[in-house]
């Protein structure tokens, strides 16, 4: 994807991690790194977006997401649109290029997109105007950079900043996972030592997707000695689809308890993109132990979104 | 509930009226009253609330009281997230508190909840983060404070501030009413001369809720003489549940009209917390009349709200 | 309609273009133009209503309609309230008129109301409080006033300033169009020279709506020597009430494309007020050719939709 540099190779959309540079990426988590300091864990509000107006474009409804870009947005001192395109004009068959078009008439600059297909959004960065920003907030399969980064920012919160040496396990829904995605590419980009990746062999991906990665279908032998976990939501889409044969069985094959845990190494940092489904992929007492960065990943992704949207609109 | 106080006994949430001293639920009127007299009837916009952000989180539909609190945190200046809980991952399986924690995560401190059930928005704020606040927009048949002091501040400008020799009668399905509940412990704490309640016996709720209270099922009687009435919204499932037998049957019984508003003592005030069926419990003579305080109540609901985030979160 | 003019003849709400003076129009355009202007053709912020609560009540759903109005209420550093009277007390029975009337109580001052019947918005004006303004967003088959002003001002930075030689024509669903109606106003009130309407016989609107217009049914004979052009939107609806055979035989009949396009005058204007259906109404090469102004039209209605509040609420 190139539609996300400009001419001089400044980052103008942030549609995907993947082709990113290491230096662009270590300059985002160093914003949002700020940001989080400047309040002490709390971020206050800045006003480098006063009088700027930012679109939240949603394809396809995802409230959580949605309202972390708008809480970033408003710390920024931006004007906001909550455009709920399953609900608009799209249905009377509009397409996605002339929503964005008409929205971008009115004068807004900054759009985060969210889309069920794959493409969609890179074609509508390809499309956008002069100064205006596109921000991928998820889209098919493909990407979801946002929540790369922030998963980036909080293993090192967890595991500082030398990622040579560190031992990642992706646990799940590999094939189905935008979040999944962007992760391996953050991963690579910053150099982690090794990446392993675990799930059924149904909700594999393709090979190029797990290139230099470990990849294995038993969730204990996997998880020996890995210094962090990124779990992954089960779909309940994926029972229906026969891909899965009962929440049960993925949770004695694959959800993360506390007796497993201690195969990890010690003090493991597990983190889940969210929502979790409480006893399919995790029991209680992991997501809200001590080795639980869950939370801590909400609150890094509201910095994250800050210091993107402050990147491509100043 | 003791959940709302924190150990100096200070108000940390608002949850319920039960249990606050006069003096706590006196000041809490008295903020608002300055609130409204400080712009002579309209509420100028303050800055107490900069870079706070409040979510109102409704895990139940309700346009106008969303509506009420979000004008009120504006004028406050701080930023709003309207966070529609029955539209979002909580349909996905997420539990009310894992929604709530997300939202803090993200940095917001004020939280205005209403849940259908009796009791979620008091484990709510029992997990709640220091320097988080919740405020309690109707939780099941258990309560509806802010609309409860609302009332109050509505009957004070209308009556004066001593009740001590007010009757106030209360008509309709008190049993499912939350607003009922709310407002008879505001009329215990500020000490009102004799309640009132009247409705059909199948909509009358347990003994405990109407401690102290004179009951009757016969409206006309009840009306003898009374300062005030607060009259209840019918909800139309009470027919389907066969609880009540027709909407002209309930207006015959218990609606209230021009006629029975003369056994009142003169110039007695009619109060309901919208919205109003017309032609089931108040005639359009009696709700558009002189002796209306209904959309006094509304404008006072505003200003209550205002005085309610800026006393928690502040 | 007089209810939108004060004692004085001062605009008060804007209810339709109907009986408006030239000399009003051009000051709403006039305004619209400055604010366009003062930021070469971005609009900045303008703090003129500050501290002022801005409602957009739609009783029918348009995303865009309201976008456009919420952000040029933001422009003006206005307070938003999104109420969709769809999907609130509306549905519980309520009026819209006591929804109205509610939300003015909390101190909303401005109101932009959408409305599927042809008489209500009127109504609500004529029951609305001193100091509160109304803006029609479109009513019925009845008005649309801001579209109106848009599409002259668009029209204006087209053709110029003097309308008394331009030939402008209406295309399509005349019959069931506001657009058209505030279109055929306006166009009347700046003296164009001439007005042609042309559609299917059966969706040609009542005889007085055509007043000093020439009609016709054939689009080829009708386009000629035109400076302008206004296509209007073919609903779905029309199909299934079968007052339209099918799209192919109306994009046949009535479809703009390139070639029919050099019947009009060299560089006339095409205008459509969107959301456009490519291949029915228009063919793709002219909605994104050079003579199309309607991503214009978008970004002019911000601009005229500011003049308009701070018009009425300043």
């Amino acid at each position: 994807m190139t539609a996300q540099f400009d001419s001089k190779g400044n980052l103008r959309h942030l549609l995907t991690l993947e082709g990113l540079s290491r230096e662009a990426l270590l300059q985002l988590l160093g914003r949002a790194g700020q940001i989080r300091d400047a309040a002490m864990g709390r971020v206050k509000r800045r006003g480098t977006l006063a009088r700027v107006a930012v679109c939240t474009l949603f394809f396809e409804p995802s409230t959580r997401t949605r309202s972390s870009f708008q809480l970033a947005a408003q710390r920024l001192g931006a004007d906001i649109l909550n455009f709920d395109a399953s609900t608009s004009s799209i249905r009377k068959g509009e397409t996605a290029l002339d929503t964005m078009r008409n929205i971008e008439a009115m004068g807004v600059r900054g759009f985060v997109v969210r889309h069920p297909d794959d493409q969609i959004v890179e074609r509508l960065a390809e499309a956008a105007g002069e100064g205006t920003a596109l921000v991928n907030a998820g889209d098919g399969r493909n990407a979801h950079p946002t929540q790369g980064l922030l998963d980036m920012m909080t293993l090192r919160q967890a595991k500082g900043a030398d990622f040579s040496q560190l031992k990642v396990l992706i646990v799940g829904d590999v094939k189905h996972s935008r979040v999944a995605r962007s992760d391996l590419h953050a991963l690579r980009i910053l150099g982690v030592g090794q990446i392993r990746v675990c799930g059924p062999a149904n909700l594999l991906p393709e090979d190029d997707v797990l290139q230099g990665c470990q990849v294995g279908q038993d969730f204990d032998e996997m998880l020996e000695g890995v210094d962090a976990l990124i779990l992954l939501r089960l779909q309940r889409e994926r029972m229906e689809e026969g891909l899965v044969r009962s929440l049960d069985d993925y949770h004695a094959r694959y959800g993360l308890n506390a007796d497993r845990l201690r195969r990890a190494a010690p003090n493991a940092a597990v983190l889940h993109p969210g929502p979790i489904n409480r006893g399919v992929e995790i029991t209680d007492d992991v997501a809200d132990g001590p080795q639980s960065w869950i939370l801590r990943q909400v609150a890094n992704g509201v910095a994250v979104r800050m210091a993107v949207l402050e990147t491509l609109l100043t």
